[in-house]
């Protein structure tokens, strides 16, 4: 039997003035459960600023703060950061998370610890995927839609490709008031003009995709804006055909 | 005769309202009259969707724009897309004048047409500097601190290092109302601890850095932010004693 290629790609862990991971525990715990899955293994990379000890110990910090969510429906948490062999924990585990935070110093690490291509070929073996904000940008082709800002420089932008599009994550439509910096969709449209060829998918938050082998969904209370060069962007409402993306 | 360093690095363009370049129209100007120059090498590799023609248009459009203002006070700008040999081009000018826009396609194209240690070579023999935004990130030891979207990979980070502390530009307090993302002292807060041992100035719209040699001033009407790691972040207002940067 050939194992579905299963992903869950998270706009953002925590809604405004709500719990962490709050809103998407249900997909997360919905998403384990149908395969009885009950340890995963964690990412935690993008956690840089979790603690003023030191970044060991804000990957430590990050560790525990995800376990207790997960432990809420049965799941335990296990980090890469304390695995002697990052790569043989990625081939041995079942479902990798991983979780939000700094794209580029996620990067930086798993190109550094070579993973990328460990990660790529456990999940499209069927092993279940889910990330969050920097943990969705990396599940793309590149992580040239990231927000976040490059504060170490990976070996290359170049991240899993297990799906063939751009997520930008925490996807907004509003500016603050009196800025003059770049709207979101300004910014988009300076990525497009230089990577004309693919699709990005605006994904606001408290929205998620949902991917099995062949079928993707857009789950969440809110439409997508997906743009590419040369055409006005469009808005999906969840629910929406949205397989031409696959 | 030594000639000095002289460096005008504007956090940005335009504010919220305004005209292009209206806010820092009148130190621009001082900046160039001071010395007589009256014709500036433009760079407007940052500026990518000026034009839905393509990239080279949007040069041509970033530099009639810049063109037009800079014209107000008698001074003419040429643009080095436009340059059979832009090195030596840039041996050849008196000042130069970088736009803002992306950062990253910026930073790639000055490596790309190694112009990054001709540009530092030419301003440390004397050749005035001027950068806004994107243009101002460059004249950083990295671009490290940009707001970006990183649309493209350029060779290395590295840019000018013309000051030995990082530029943040556009740098604001405000958060979008219900939005989960970071703030921009939480972005910079990562980036501290990655990179401990250099400061990092938040610097507000409408607000600019003149350097002249070994004095360096704060201009516009708001008060910078500086932050290092370990720290709490501080004020400075204009006119404050702020050496201990350079």
């Amino acid at each position: 039997m050939t194992m579905k290629k299963r992903l869950l790609l998270i706009s953002n862990s925590t809604n405004y003035g709500e719990d962490y991971l709050e809103w998407p525990r249900q997909y997360i715990k919905e998403f384990l459960e149908r395969t009885g899955i009950k340890r995963v293994l964690f990412v935690p990379y993008a956690g840089v600023a979790l603690s003023e000890n030191g970044i060991e110990d804000s990957y430590d910090a990050y560790e525990e703060r995800v376990n207790d969510v997960f432990g809420e429906f049965g799941c335990e948490i296990y980090s890469i950061h304390r695995e002697n062999d990052p790569a043989q924990s990625v081939k041995d585990a079942l479902a990798i998370a991983v979780g939000g935070g700094n794209t580029f110093h996620l990067v930086y690490m798993l190109h550094e610890l070579k993973l990328m291509k460990v990660i790529k070929e456990a999940v499209e073996n069927g092993v279940a995927f889910m990330g969050w904000s920097a943990g969705a940008n990396v599940a793309c082709p590149t992580m040239r839609t990231t927000n976040d800002m490059p504060i170490i420089e990976p070996e290359s932008m170049n991240c899993l490709n297990l799906i063939h599009f751009q997520i930008n994550p925490h996807y907004l439509d509003a500016t603050i008031e009196g800025h003059g910096g770049e709207t979101r969709e300004q910014r988009l449209e300076e990525f497009m003009v230089i990577n004309n060829n693919i699709y990005v998918a605006g994904l606001r938050e408290g929205t998620l995709f949902s991917v099995e082998d062949d079928k993707i969904e857009l789950k969440g209370g809110k439409p997508m804006r997906l743009f590419k060069y040369g055409h006005d962007p469009k808005e999906f409402a969840p629910g929406s055909d949205i397989s031409f993306l696959l």
